[in-house]
Formats: C-alpha cells, sequence, structure tokens
C-alpha cells in the first residue's frame, strides 16, 4: 500500500506545528487530520493503534505504518535535504538541539502555555507555573548564549533544529514568558520567520 | 587539536552510562573523567563552558569541541555502525523512540531513581514518587506492548535505541517499579545483557 504523508495532529500545538513547517518548507505534499488531544482524541482505541503512546503528532508514511515523535518526524523528513547537515558532527549538532528542547525547553515552555491556553482561570495546576517559567527562563538563557555567537543552532545555516526551537519559543509569550530579556533569541526569531515558505503557527 | 574522545560523566547517572556502553560496544578508546553532578559538579565555571545546560554527560570530540545529550551522543557514535540502523525509516525508528526515552521515560524513571538513592528519606520531594512511578509505569506498558511484538526498539537487530532505553529501565527497581508486570521488558533487558562487550552500570 502506498499513501501519501498524512499528519495526525492538533494545529494549536507546537510539537505538531513543526511537521507542517517542515513539510511546507520542504514542499512536501501531505494530508492533516486534526486531532484534539484536550478533548481525548489521543486517547481512542483507533489513536492509540497509530501511536501507543497516546501523543500527537505521528506521521502516517508512504508505506501506511506511524511515525510518533516530532523531532523524530523532522529528522526523518529532512534526510538527505538542505534543513540537515550534511556533515555527521553538523547532524549530531542538530540532534543535540533537538534533545534540548524535548528535555529542558519543552516541558516547561509548553506546558506554561497549555496550562494559561487550555486551562480554566482557576485550575488547581496554575501553581505550577512558577516553577516552570523558572526552569523556561534557563532554557532561554541558554538559547541566548548560543545565539549571542552563531545565527542558527546546527552550525552556519537554518535546519530542522531551529524549527524544533521555533515552535513553542515564538510562542512563549502564551506561557507569560517575556522574551525582552533575550534579544539574541528574538533576532533568530525573526531570522527563522524570514526562510523561505515559511507558514504561522494555527 | 586533535583529542582523544573525553566522557565528562558520572558513573552513577543511567545517561553516562549509555555513553560508556556505546563506546565498549564500538570498541573506541576514550577517557573518563567523572564529574559528580550531586556536589555541584556541573555547575563550576569551568563545566558550564564544556556545557552551558550544565549536565551530563557530555563528550567531547576529535576536534575539541563538545557534544551534550546523551542520545545525540549515541547517534553520533553508532552513525556508520551496526548500532545504527542502515535505512532511513530504521534511523527515524531509533530516534523515535530515543525521542521517547528523554520524553516519557527518564523524567519519571530516572527522576524517582535519583530521590530514592541521592536524597534523604524525609526529603519533600518524596511526595513526588506517586506520581513519577504512575507516569513511569505508562511508559513500561507502552515498552512491553511493542517488545511483545519485536525483539528491539528499532527493528529486528539491536541498536543505540535499546542502549538509551535499557538505561535506567534495567535499573527501575531502584526508583520503586517492579517490572514483574512487564514480562516482555524483562526478556528484553536480558537480552541486551547478552549483547557482546556489554558492560554493567557503575
Amino acid at each position: 500500500m502506498r499513501c501519501m504523508l498524512t499528519v495526525y495532529g492538533m494545529a494549536d500545538s507546537g510539537n505538531c506545528y513543526k511537521v507542517k513547517l517542515a513539510l511546507e518548507q520542504l514542499a512536501l505534499p501531505y494530508r492533516w487530520v486534526e486531532v484534539d488531544s484536550t478533548r481525548g482524541g489521543t486517547r481512542t482505541a483507533e489513536f492509540l493503534a497509530r501511536n501507543p503512546n497516546g501523543k500527537v503528532p505521528t506521521l502516517q508514511l508512504e508505506d501506511g505504518s506511524h511515525l510518533p515523535e516530532s523531532n523524530a518526524i523532522l529528522y526523518y523528513l529532512a534526510e538527505g535535504t538542505p534543513l540537515l547537515p550534511a556533515d555527521k558532527t553538523g547532524r549530531a549538532r542538530a540532534l543535540q538541539w533537538m534533545f534540548f528542547e524535548q528535555y529542558s525547553h519543552e516541558p516547561y515552555i509548553a506546558v506554561a502555555r497549555f496550562i494559561l491556553r487550555h486551562l480554566p482561570a482557576d485550575a488547581p495546576r496554575r501553581s505550577e507555573l512558577p516553577r516552570l517559567q523558572e526552569r523556561g527562563r534557563q532554557a532561554l538563557a541558554v538559547m541566548q548564549q548560543h545565539l549571542s555567537q552563531a545565527p542558527y543552532f546546527a552550525g552556519a545555516r537554518y535546519s530542522v533544529a531551529d524549527i524544533a526551537l521555533y515552535a513553542y519559543t515564538h510562542a512563549a509569550a502564551d506561557g507569560g514568558f517575556d522574551l525582552g530579556a533575550f534579544p539574541a533569541v528574538k533576532d533568530w526569531i525573526a531570522r527563522v520567520a524570514s526562510q523561505p515558505r515559511h507558514v504561522a503557527l494555527g
């Protein structure tokens, strides 16, 4: 069976937006199937058959199988294209920043945004915000330090590492973050947004 | 400047053990510099110059530069060797499970182990254990489902995806987890431990 690449994703999710942005910039044809994880869409038997870990995005490949994990999808799409460095050390640097994003950045910056956008104003999880914002600022400081010395995350050129980090960083204000303290990050956001075939979140 | 590969790591850390296991199985010469992150070793100016994110492991490459993030290091070491699948989809599957490990597994199973091994018995963070153990069991259930259908995580052969997941899974009892409910995981642990040039944690 040959399928068109199909994204199962939620339009407001930064992790899903990463995949959309890469597909658009690589000019690859794809279908988008909207799955609302805030209303149980990732907990149905049908969805769990696609990704037993119950998370969006997952990409249905040409052979019909599913590939979950946003940054593994980015790497898959980018291999052999200008969006992934052509040398081994460059690829490792891209992965370094993509693992940084999933471990030290997304669990704070994306989760703060989720609480403020998707939970009621009196939700008990609001008590998590001070710690999330403190740890998120630490991640932004690491990015600021890198971007004070280099224009992009994996070498001299725009790559999937930038796509991975842009997704939630450019929307950090939604999580209560002020990027004014991180001017190199703000400049990098503008550089990413000016890349050819850029599309917005949402 | 040409350097020998040098690991800055803590012997009891599963993330650092991943790198040691891959280096041993690939028969690569390396130096190990012990850094005790529980006593501030990752917060010194000297260490932060190696990894501004303040975490072990970091690998000093032959050119003198540093590569942090355990799973990016694994990928770097494994490229072009039997420890990484030779096809694009296989590499993406290896990365899928390595991102799963850092996002859905390590923050629960490794952190529960850290609290029980390194913090005093009356530490306030003990209150986190029920949630960490619940989420950790969810990760083990996803692994059990996969391993009921396949011997390894990225296809038919042992790879860096197995190294990444083995590190904290085989030590899960340290975090209060009972692997008796996950028999396919237990069998996989035995398969991983029987690979050539295997070395133990610690």
